[in-house]
């Protein structure tokens, strides 16, 4: 079996890094699934084998993130661009309204996508006035009165930033997690609605986490694409159709290392401590900057410019032959981006900050 | 590195056998790709790597089923069941209609589908007459008068028959191939759509494979969730967002394995000769019978029943102590089954056969 190289670092923004130990297990039973002698990605969805699967992956997710028994777990192909349609189709008819946070791309376009279904949704909060770079402090006040929901992005990936705190508002909040699920401690009862892609914390692409508190499904006035319609998902737990069977695997794999480990409060600890490491050299540098100021700041993408923009190209190819990978910041953002997710190692920001050093003494 | 055990064969519908010579790539090159220290299932989708391993994978399905350049093909997020909806989305505004033949489970629910968002698409051919052990001869004068398509299911997963060949029409013909794209040649110009879920013949399930022709995509007079809207998957080359990216590089292994092969031709010449041999023992023998008549049978399910009802429960067991996994049949059309897409090796149908033998000698 080939070892994976241990001084490679993945800092790529999504599909990113995973536990080594979860692929190195999933490399060792790929051919042979538990003395089966078949590969779990060639066996039925209904069989009793993938059941136990998904089965364990939903019991471990329940209880990494302490889900109530009134949520519902579905587990649905594709990615979260295809729930922010599902958010408006299940949660809104035509005439009715919600308040959206529109604190970076991927809640604009769950927002224009709303808009598309609903044409009274609400922007109550525009990013793009400051460039993505603050997270509003919403208040019940700042809400469209009629809403049924607030939806936000609780981190965002291309511009790192996220919300330190969750509002506190009467109405459910409808988050797209996708950057952050299982990196935080959350406090699920503030949430209706929560969605992940499951390409940063989860698993590979193609397969989105989706949590729902069951008093928010009801009938709807217009037809929803069956697979679109959570109803229909969590009325057949994950099965109303063959769900992405591998994708589940993994993430039942990476759910059963975050355990091991101790769970979200253990990961969210070392998870601090990577980005309070990375931040604290940053802002001491004078070489490099962070555009986003402390209280906005994720944990998941640290962002950050180099004050010569010259030295970009330079940045990125010396970063590759020291072994760091996915550095390049996002074009929409500029610059550089470190997305250290649940897998990264805090020895991979240790090899990350000793870069920057070593690049800074050089050109600075 | 684990060996496949070469005596076990799985006969699953779907997720299905995948060829062996392509997972034990998979597996050899899980944790590192090509040198780069990283996982696939890892890489941005945004980077050259994959974006190299998408492109290969378009052009060998385009050289592979013979594609013209005015047809696009789409990787899919999900199922052939988010197709139900995104063909009734993508080709009919609400006052248009459709032909629909209904030739099993599938076609059935393509058609509810259908139904939800244009309420006149037409049940042409009513299967559930003949319990879907027949296919129908479609002509011209079949068709309602205004329909934009004709939509068949080509080959019936659960109950196991086939269009041994397409209708001759003058509309363009919207395919659900899920169970049998790629397994036999096919005259694309027939075709406007052609799309099939991954987890028969191409790769693990939550992909689809959509083939479209250029100039049937145009503006509707609805919205269409973003993710179901062809012309903008098209128009973005599978990329509009984050794709199954690990889907797609085990789809592109089995497009160059098939390749390999010889191509459609030389694999289709194989299916032909595994079924045959299959129908022919079954057939010649009195213990057990096949449903379907011989012009509606498939190539890739062969469905049959043990004439005595009261041994299922055995053949079952016994076929899996034989090492022959997937056998039983699909809840609706009760029996056995076997699956047998183009992974499936002729020496396992050879084992099958002695199995059948055996069995029969036993208790016949």
């Amino acid at each position: 079996m080939h070892m994976k190289t241990s001084t490679i670092y993945n800092f790529n923004a999504g599909p990113a890094m995973l536990p080594v130990a979860v692929i190195q297990k999933a490399q060792e039973e790929f051919l042979d699934y538990q003395g089966t002698g078949m590969s779990i990605m060639e066996m039925s969805h209904r069989g009793s084998v993938f059941q136990n699967v998904l089965d364990t992956a939903e019991s471990d997710l329940r209880e990494l993130i302490g889900i109530p028994k009134d949520y519902s777990v579905v587990f649905c192909p594709g990615g979260a661009t295809l729930q922010f349609s599902a958010v408006a189709l299940n949660l809104l008819n035509a005439e009715e309204t919600a308040s959206y946070s529109l604190t970076g791309v991927w809640s604009v376009k769950a927002f224009k996508e709303a808009k598309k279904f609903a044409n009274l949704v609400t922007n109550i909060f525009d990013g793009e006035k400051t460039s993505f770079r603050t997270i509003p402090d919403i208040k019940e006040s700042d809400l469209h009165p009629a809403s049924r929901f607030l939806y936000l992005t609780s981190n965002n990936t291309i511009y790192g930033t996220r919300y330190a705190k969750f509002p506190d508002v009467s109405i459910p909040i409808v988050a797209d997690m996708t950057s952050e699920l299982l990196s935080r401690q959350i406090d699920i009862n503030r949430f209706g609605v929560i969605f992940a892609g499951a390409q940063k914390n989860i698993g590979p692409s193609g397969l989105t986490v989706l949590i729902v508190r069951n008093d928010l499904l009801r009938e709807m006035r217009h037809p929803i694409p069956v697979l679109l319609d959570w109803k229909i998902l969590a009325k057949n737990q994950s099965l109303y159709n063959t769900p992405p069977t591998y994708s589940i695997y993994i993430a039942g794999l990476v759910f059963s290392w975050l355990k091991e480990l101790g769970g979200i409060a253990a990961i969210e600890k070392i998870n601090e401590e990577k980005a309070n490491k990375l931040y604290t050299y940053l802002d001491s540098s004078g070489f490099y900057e962070v555009p986003i100021t402390q209280p906005y700041r994720s944990t998941m993408n640290v962002v950050f410019h180099l004050k010569n923009k010259d030295l970009e190209k330079n940045f990125v190819e010396e970063s590759e032959n020291f072994g760091l990978f996915g550095l390049q910041g996002h074009r929409d953002a500029g610059g550089m981006r470190a997305s250290i997710y649940n897998a990264m190692p805090i020895e991979g920001v240790d090899q990350l900050i000793e870069f920057l050093k070593g690049f800074e003494k050089k050109w600075g």
